[in-house]
């Protein structure tokens, strides 16, 4: 009853989209200012009149603190972090733990056969001691994407660089894992420190595990997961992970798309050949290639591979009315990104990023520019990526494919084939693909999506972005099982951040938003009607 | 008269595909040996006793001299000679500078804004003194292919390996340029020695060009022939490059493809996005590549550029015939070279190489292996190589391939496109292309090409091959056109020579036959009417 009233005041504020009613007593608490906030604040209002000094508090001692949480930051982006080198990842996990105890943070390494993963408590200093505190993991990486450093252009891929001034908030800071994703964490610890500087203590028992290889897909982490359950054991799993809405408004997501990733390598003759003596007689194996890729999607990029949409499973109500609250930003999108015209037909973003998507990430046979010779090559190679919704698992998509490239007249082959498969099939493809990475996502239904919702919005000026989906992937589908344990998204780090690319960078505003949304989050209510 | 008896007499003995006569004194006893030669022996012979007297005692001096001919050609084949660097091809100058003036030949550089090319003149010594003696200018470049060093597998590009031993005539020498195209540099400086060891004299004024820039298209030669118009002044070019027919037998070519290469860039996103942000909305340039790529050729290898046939020359009676004598080839190379279905409709690799080609050389989007990230790529390359045939200009074909592409509804600059042209086309292209080298085909009917063939059969045992076109390209329309004279092909390295590519090398038996054949060359008999 107390919910539906309060969905109703909502409605009528203009802000309605989900409801929340309090459980216990200081739900109750929480609703009641919440209703006041729906019922007197325009659209948009940050929330109570608490809430708003609590946000100005933390968000003066960001400003008088930027250039240390500056110089943590430079500091942990200085040390090289592909996952590939283990080495390395040792070297960023003696550093992080620094990070950790120098907060008196309750500190682990988690080991794995390479790469060590961290885990990180802290107690629930201002939950009512009548209550059981909720408990929230934390999940960020620290490791980053491979680099190709020639074609970074504003500094080296590990050496930080600062363009404009650190009181401009559209500065922004250049390096590898600036944004994806050594950012998020030090704007985790900044969190603490500020809650804990201007006095106000965390409400619920935060733990934090840190990941060391999640841009190879967490090849450790469904052991470590099943390993270390009461030690990650959880009611809310939160990772600070992926950029903020195109609109640049604070966001939160409710789920992300998962991957899974295919390479199909084409085989040509059983050397390169000299395109002069060979050219019109021997098969090119890139013009075959392109032939198949072709026929994977029509021009408005539906992917035309059987099956493909078969599993996912259309959004709920809440779902719908959230992405049509979305801010559009298509038409910016277009004119930054030079799209003379989008595919999907006319959906928009949004709607695009909650359906699976197959993209060619890589392609490559013989050579270009400098290195180019005149040759047939011996194979062509492409690297495809699909993105999974909901109930589309990567094995389905990767079977798919795989009949789909039997279908356009090639002969699939799992390993390297031999010369008597290649005398015979006139186009022979390898197809291998990685494991795969499940999507998550949470309904906006719950009471413990409620209070998310609500610490997000008592965290931010304005109205958040709530996503049902984040186009990105994490590998949280491990511990999500293992942990039985709902997922949500707080990313904080601009859209624009080049992540995955060369030139990656956080925009400073960010930085110092990002660390207000995780105290908040820090100081999640307590949920209307929490099973344990 | 006497050609028709000389063509008649070749017919019964079942080799006839070309008549010769004697005009002057020494072409009458050539023609007369031969007609003996067509009569007596039978098919597939080398010519008169006398003709096997002389082959055999120049093999003999190359069996001799075998090991000292090898160590020539590895300390030549050791100075690294991409034609990028051009004091590496100042060095490879200098050393064959020396190798040169230790025969005593006279000996220019040819000096150019870059790379040196060099000349040499060798004198007549063997012509009566009533005549003037045919003046042969022949042609070989010292500079080799780019180098991808770790695709090597034998040994480092520039640290020649023997593999067999040297009296083995199928032993191979590896290293680049072993046989593209210093192994023909070698092979005619030892015909010379040969020539001088056995007592045999020159019957032609020699002239040598070599060229320091072939591999990037001899930019320097279109001046360097003009300027030194008298110096080259010759009656025919025979340019010693190129792998012989793939049935190993020693091979004649009357031309060769000419090429144009050309590089279509696809234009993405304005930088690298995240595929699972962007993917499904944002289109992918590699895919818009792939589907460009398909609409070139039909599944059959034919190219559907409009009119990209059209200028086609079509073969003469005569070189229908020596095509219909080329051993046939085809079912050893599609095993070989795993060739299930070969493209050509049923056409023979021959009648392939006497047509246009387009081939996809080189294809890069994003990256592929350890290097792959999960992004749509902001571009996508191809590099293509289109081979010409007579009468089929570079101009006219890039332009056709210009047409074909806006066909297909993308929008083609010349230039780095801005951001507005950009925003506005959803499919721009960059096409950017070589000046183009035409392709060579000199008539099989003129007496000059009937005294070529004569000097050929006299080198080999059993037939030779007599291939109106080589598949490859050498840049000498420039030297045809200046020096207004016919040109002709002597390849001597084995087909399977991994040029441009890793792993180059040289059969050793072909160089020991490339000797006795230039040597031969040297020999050639007076045309039966040549005009000056």
């Amino acid at each position: 009853m107390q919910r539906i009233v309060a969905r109703i005041v909502c409605r009528i504020a203009g802000m309605g989209r989900v409801g929340l009613a309090g459980g216990n007593p200081s739900g109750v608490v929480v609703l009641m200012s919440w209703i006041l906030a729906c019922a007197v604040t325009p659209a948009h209002s940050g929330g109570t009149e608490d809430d708003a000094a609590h946000r100005e508090k933390l968000a003066a001692w960001v400003t008088s603190n930027r250039s240390s949480i500056l110089d943590e930051l430079i500091a942990f982006v200085s040390i090289p972090n592909v996952a590939a080198n283990v080495e390395d990842m040792k070297t960023n996990a003696a550093h992080l733990k620094g990070m950790l105890e120098k907060r008196g943070l309750e500190t682990r390494i988690l080991e794995t056969p390479t790469r060590p993963y961290l885990f990180a408590r802290l107690g629930a200093s201002g939950a009512p001691s009548s209550a059981q505190p909720v408990r929230v993991l934390f999940y960020a990486h620290f490791d980053g994407q491979p680099v190709d450093a020639p074609s970074w252009t504003v500094t080296a891929p590990f050496t930080p660089k600062l363009k404009g001034d650190a009181s401009d908030r559209e500065a922004r800071l250049y390096a590898r894992s600036t944004a994806d994703d050594k950012g998020s964490i030090v704007a985790l610890l900044a969190a603490i420190d500020a809650l804990r500087a201007v006095g106000i203590a965390p409400t619920v028992e935060a733990k934090f595990i840190f990941d060391s290889e999640e841009e190879i897909g967490s090849p450790s982490l469904p052991e470590l997961a099943q390993q270390h359950k009461e030690l990650l054991a959880a009611d809310l799993l939160i990772f600070a992970d992926g950029p903020v809405h195109q609109s640049g408004r604070p966001t939160m997501s409710f789920g992300n798309r998962g991957i899974v990733t295919v390479t199909l390598r084409m085989y040509g003759p059983s050397r390169p050949l000299h395109s002069g003596h060979y050219g019109n007689w021997v098969p090119n194996p890139a013009e075959k290639l392109s032939r198949l890729i072709t026929t994977m999607k029509d021009a408005d990029g539906r992917v035309l591979v059987e099956g493909f949409y078969d599993d996912v499973v259309p959004l709920s109500a809440t779902e719908r009315e959230a992405l049509r609250a979305i801010p559009a930003v298509e038409a910016e999108l277009q004119d930054e990104l030079f799209i003379a015209r989008p595919e999907g037909a006319g959906a928009s973003l949004q709607e695009a990023i909650n359906l699976p998507s197959l993209n060619v990430r890589g392609i490559a046979s013989g050579s270009v520019g400098d290195e180019a010779r005149t040759i047939i090559p011996s194979s062509a190679t492409a690297e495809i990526d699909m993105r999974l919704v909901k109930n589309v698992t990567p094995e389905a998509q990767v079977e798919r494919l795989k009949a789909h490239v039997r279908k356009q007249g090639f002969h699939v082959v799992d390993d390297e084939p031999d010369a008597a498969t290649r005398r015979v099939h006139a186009g022979v493809v390898r197809i291998t693909s990685g494991p795969g990475t499940p999507a998550t996502r949470t309904s906006m239904d719950t009471p413990i999506s409620r209070a998310v919702i609500v610490a997000m919005r008592r965290a931010v000026e304005g109205e958040p972005v709530l996503m049902p989906t984040l186009g990105g992937t994490v590998p949280l589908h491990h511990l999500e099982a293992a942990l039985n344990v709902p997922v949500y998204g707080a990313p904080i780090v601009n859209y624009d951040n080049n992540q995955h690319a060369p030139d990656e960078n956080l925009r400073l505003g960010n930085l110092w938003d990002g660390i207000v949304i995780y105290a908040s989050l820090l100081r999640l209510p307590a949920p209307d009607d929490l099973a344990r």
